[in-house]
């Protein structure tokens, strides 16, 4: 099997900063590519702080390690410069269709015949931009979760035309970053993790929606019936209440019902969930990350 | 507020006892009623079991309190000596309308006008049963889960016709008995908790079932994803496959695949979950309760 060294991401915002930053403290060879230096400015402070926070967190002290992975790691904001030796690009760009295929398509042309492209994209199937890529048998979605050194699942789904060795070198991969990988055998939208939470978020909401009862009442709940740390309001505080208001919108009536409640009751107030300090419940303000 | 003393719980079943004895443990006069001396001959042992799992667990060693709590409790198989001094009854026995109708129309006439009846029925709402207990205003669901003294939750629901009054009676009563009240705030069929679980367990279902990955990978994803100690599988396991079943077998088309796999796979090998040593998972092969 291939082994990858050499890892171009794509996008410096949240995910795309923590998953390049991950791939650098592994020992690995990254270039953190975005549209400008301007952006890429803006980047280096989210690593800087990534940085510190691997200290403290998964270095376990100030040993140095996570500093000294920071020189693991070139920006560029030219994606031919980018992409030139890269044995995996990982795609994290915004979730929009036709700027995901316009990226692959010259991306396609750029990078060397032997690198393999991952798309990291939460909402749209590895099939509906596997013919831009000029490649399909090198394409496959990685996905990741926010906190990817807390959350450290990587979902690998490949298309039908997706090389099985391919596949096999991504969950390699996968695994030498530090990540669990989750293989799943077939497209399925929402990964594995999103076919679970959405439909258990969306009961919670109904619960609320129907004045069934209070949000603390239903946490509490599933806390104790199932042992686990949160419920799913406080899943929700997590997420980001406009995230959730943008997937609800998306949705059935109940659904919609629920994000007008979202707006109207929290995001007009600004009070967007544990980024902004207060969601469904309060939190201490502390620095944040991304 | 009245304060209730003595209790009845009606049925001996595997939740039955364990009401009855958490009730008795927490110094209540408790009587435990069901439909035969053979069968409450049968409780006695069930009623010793929970003493000694009390005792290593609740009581954390052997100071005697488990046991000396069964001096608490009496039995009888006579509905009306049963319930003649109760100022709550909780009827726990089989999710059978009928049964259940027959029973509240026979304690309506053998009960203290004083009496509250709860039903911990899981599958009935307590409006299918109001006009048979004669007394809807003191009446209300109060349902608990498997595993009393761990899964400590009481959910309670009224109905349309519950006084406010009796209501928060018995919320400060399911506190008295170590419980914690979850109060529903209108009827809703599977309460707070299945309301939340049942969409959960159906969406781990559907992965399996459409072959997008298997449970020890669907478990994982959310383990980590959320922090929570079980994945839907090893809730399933928990829960139990015949449950899961039956369950399963009255839901949609995909449900009722997933009963059909659990039934060829498990059921027909005797594999019903964490009871029998297998489901999903293995388990060490330990003294049971219940």
């Amino acid at each position: 099997m291939t082994r990858l060294t050499t890892v171009t991401v794509l996008g410096t915002g949240v995910l795309g900063s923590q998953i390049a930053y991950q791939a650098a403290y592994s020992g690995f060879t990254v270039t953190a590519y975005d549209i400008s230096d301007a952006v890429l400015e803006k980047a280096r402070g989210r690593f800087d702080e990534l940085a510190s926070v691997y200290e403290r967190t998964v270095a376990g002290g100030a040993n140095g390690r996570a500093t000294r992975a920071l020189d693991n790691v070139t920006y560029s904001s030219d994606l031919g410069d980018a992409v030139k030796d890269a044995d995996i690009v990982i795609e994290a760009i915004p979730e929009i269709l036709d700027l995901k295929k316009a990226t692959y398509s010259a991306l396609s042309g750029l990078a060397p015949l032997r690198t393999i492209f991952a798309t990291n994209s939460s909402t749209l199937l590895p099939s509906d931009l596997m013919e831009s890529t000029g490649r399909p048998d090198r394409f496959l979605a990685l996905h990741f979760a926010n906190e990817v050194w807390v959350h450290n699942t990587a979902e690998i789904m490949g298309t039908a035309k997706t090389d099985p060795a391919v596949y096999a070198t991504v969950v390699e991969f996968a695994r030498d970053i530090g990540m669990v990988p989750i293989e799943l055998k077939k497209e399925k939208a929402g990964y594995v993790l999103n076919s679970l939470l959405v439909p258990f978020l969306d009961a919670a909401a109904e619960l609320l929606i129907d004045g069934i009862a209070d949000p603390e009442t239903i946490d509490k709940t599933w806390r104790i019936a199932t042992g686990a740390p949160a419920g799913p309001f406080q899943i929700y505080d997590v997420v980001g209440l406009t995230t959730a208001y943008n997937i609800s919108l998306a949705g059935g009536p109940k659904q919609r019902e629920f994000a007008d409640y979202l707006k109207t009751t929290y995001l007009d107030h600004g009070k967007l969930g544990v980024a902004t300090g207060e969601g469904f419940y309060r939190y201490p303000v502390s620095a944040s990350v991304g």
